[in-house]
């Protein structure tokens, strides 16, 4: 069976029932390496009739060792668009050359799917109209919470995806490292290096740490909701460097935790959002993913409380998400119309962040003042404390009502000015 | 605008744009009723670029009061089938005449989308099958977890649906009585009261109370699962009626609650399931779901702890699931292969029962015995006990160590024959 599989020109009735897929692979890295190793050999997509062959990839380097059975590959992406394709999975990093080859590809008929987040976020609206307008496919439910199938419900559901508010943890490598500095106590470079050795960041796990890949994925969701186009850098982004252990001690006394959080509700005055480090409730849904799971809690008109999570990065689990999408790809086609599945392409009104409560780390340059002195300090800027933690050396953390990021910054800032006192601002959120 | 939506013969070309979906609801209860109201309203569907019409509703009496605008009624089967529809939503609860008339309409080439989970556990893989060589559709996302649409990607993506391990909360009505008990500390009897006073229950609450409804969307799962078929009546099925506020009083004092559970794997002997109330730690994601809410958890081959959560229940809830299915029927086409979709029809073998601890609820006909006591006399009948609780009235909660509930019974039986000892035992998951 498995020398049949490997000889080059079987046709399809070789194999009876077995429809022999050729597939073009953009990218042999971590993820292409794993498709070309679980291509071949799942039962699951036998049973389902196929027979998947990598006849053709494209990447940098032909030379290059991979940990997988070498296609036939080519560093020309016009050698590459010469192929003769069923289907083409995109698992290259950027934004180009990708998007230039799949518009070829999608132009030509060919279904792509991808788990590039970033084609998807700066490109997405305007390569799915292009797919419908030549009757083919393009899915990308591997381009965020990678593991988790939910993308493409929301794709084709319209009164679902009638979403006014998600939040959310969609970069997996953060969490792991916010996890790992909350079990291990150990500092954030220590968490960062332990990710970069379990190939859970990309070799600059900056895209990662800054949030900005979070954000490419908040501009993802928000167009499958039909909220237009949400340019990443518009949306108010914290990294999540400069967490330390301590902030999650204080943060379990408060029954809480901290995660890497993506944040977004639509209102009458544009969307409102924020990516950055959040404390969260205990019972909060998203509290209780550890490590590199992702997930999602979502509200909308029709239906409330949704919560989708699951392994949201790894090489084995994005492949095999790819290779659903391709399945998917070549066993159901999109008739018009498909307005549920192309929202309008428009640009959205972008409101300010949201107003939420904050937790301050305050480090004082002297002896550390009474509670009371403190709460009162901060009454001076007009800040609402409700909490004040005891002292862990120099630091107390103080825990403040709802206010706006700007007249947060512009009182700490004064503060600082004043009274020499370093804060660390993180936001929390109550539900 | 409203008066063009229900003149009754606009033709398509009549409102640009938007395709007139002629819909044949069968059913009129609380589901139904809900879909005829949301249907010519939701300004989502127009933006899908459909305009619903309900044409027609096969109804028990055609002269019940509806809260909603009563569209062409009839109770006559035969009447109903005249009818011209695009797409026909199924609302009924029962297997009859469900059944015959679904298989008509499919076998006719009509789209069929439907709610009612009995069919769908017994008649599922039979019609899927019809509908794929009749070219059209059957979806079912309503039938399990109401609100949370996933099983149509499980039902497409052969990868992620090599699911081998599934624990979950499907039943609604039966989360939100002990959500109450646990709550409020009320009797059984008046949780269920309230639940019925909701509207969460159907008339006759039995088949939610004794896990038969739960039974029957494991059935349903496991087809999606390609486990085979699982009849319900084959799977190990306890009550949920008989807790009490104590036992949940006493799972927490153990750090965890009692949640209605859903339980199967898929193992080289079969599948080994069971359906009933059980004990789960706090930190378990099925945990932290209360009142109506429902979810699963999931692990596979390739992806593990997938978790989905929502509402469960609920007539809107349940409408707009069947709308947004309505919507992917009539947008989407499977095309051959359609193996993804309909796993092979075959009876599945089914193990015993799986092996878990137990927490037992022992009443004691005259002054309780010492914790220790307690456990010598279970050690004697071959029961490993982990923890006495402490004694509250003439009662004590035994965690045992996990043993199959043939041995359970076994020893139970002869402690009561013994001692006159009663016992109630609850499963007791770890993880």
């Amino acid at each position: 069976m498995s020398a049949v599989l490997e000889t080059d020109d079987v046709s399809e009735s070789a194999v009876p029932g077995l429809r022999t897929i050729k597939v073009g692979l953009l990218g042999l890295g971590q993820v292409g390496q794993a498709v070309a190793r679980i291509a071949p050999e799942a039962a699951r997509l036998k049973h389902a009739g196929l027979r998947f062959r990598i006849t053709g990839a494209l990447v940098r380097d032909v030379n290059k060792v991979r940990r997988c059975q070498k296609p036939r590959v080519t560093s020309n992406p016009s050698a590459f668009l010469r192929g003769n394709y069923d289907v083409v999975i995109e698992a290259l990093s950027n934004v180009e050359p990708a998007h230039g080859i799949v518009r070829r590809l999608l132009g030509r008929g060919v279904p792509v799917v991808t788990a590039n987040k970033a084609l998807v976020a700066t490109h997405g609206l305007e390569l799915a109209a292009l797919a419908i307008r030549r009757g083919t496919t393009l899915r990308y439910e591997a381009s965020a919470l990678a593991g988790v199938p939910f993308l493409g419900a929301f794709a084709a559901r319209p009164l679902v995806s009638d979403v006014h508010r998600l939040t959310a943890v969609v970069n997996g490598t953060s969490n792991f490292i916010l996890s790992k500095l909350e079990r291990e106590q150990c500092t954030f470079d220590a968490a960062l290096e332990d990710a970069r050795r379990l190939g859970l960041t990309e070799p600059d796990a900056t895209r990662d740490v800054s949030g900005q890949d979070s954000a490419d994925k908040l501009t993802l969701l928000a167009a499958i909701f039909g909220w237009g186009t949400v340019p990443a850098f518009r949306i108010s982004t914290q990294s999540i460097h400069g967490l330390s252990a301590r902030d999650f001690a204080i943060a379990r006394s408060l029954t809480s935790t901290i995660k890497p959080l993506v944040f977004a509700k639509r209102t009458a005055a544009g969307i409102s959002a924020f990516v950055g480090p959040a404390v969260l409730p205990q019972e909060h849904p998203l509290a209780s993913l550890v490590g590199a799971l992702s997930g999602i809690h979502l509200s909308g008109s029709f239906i409330s409380d949704l919560f989708f999570s699951g392994p949201g990065a790894g090489p084995d689990i994005t492949a095999a998400t790819l290779l659903d999408d391709a399945v998917e790809a070549l066993c159901t086609h999109t008739a018009r119309p498909g307005r549920a599945v192309v929202p309008t392409p428009h640009v959205a009104t972008i409101a300010s962040a949201p107003t939420t409560g904050w937790l301050v780390r305050t480090t004082f340059p002297g002896v550390v003042p009474q509670a009371a002195t403190v709460e009162q300090l901060f009454s001076t800027h007009h800040l609402t404390t409700t909490h004040v933690s005891d002292a862990i050396d120099n630091q107390r953390w103080v825990r403040l009502a709802p206010l706006t990021s700007e007249a947060l910054d512009f009182a700490l800032n004064r503060i600082a000015a004043t009274h020499r006192i370093q804060t660390f601002a993180i936001r929390a959120l109550q539900e």
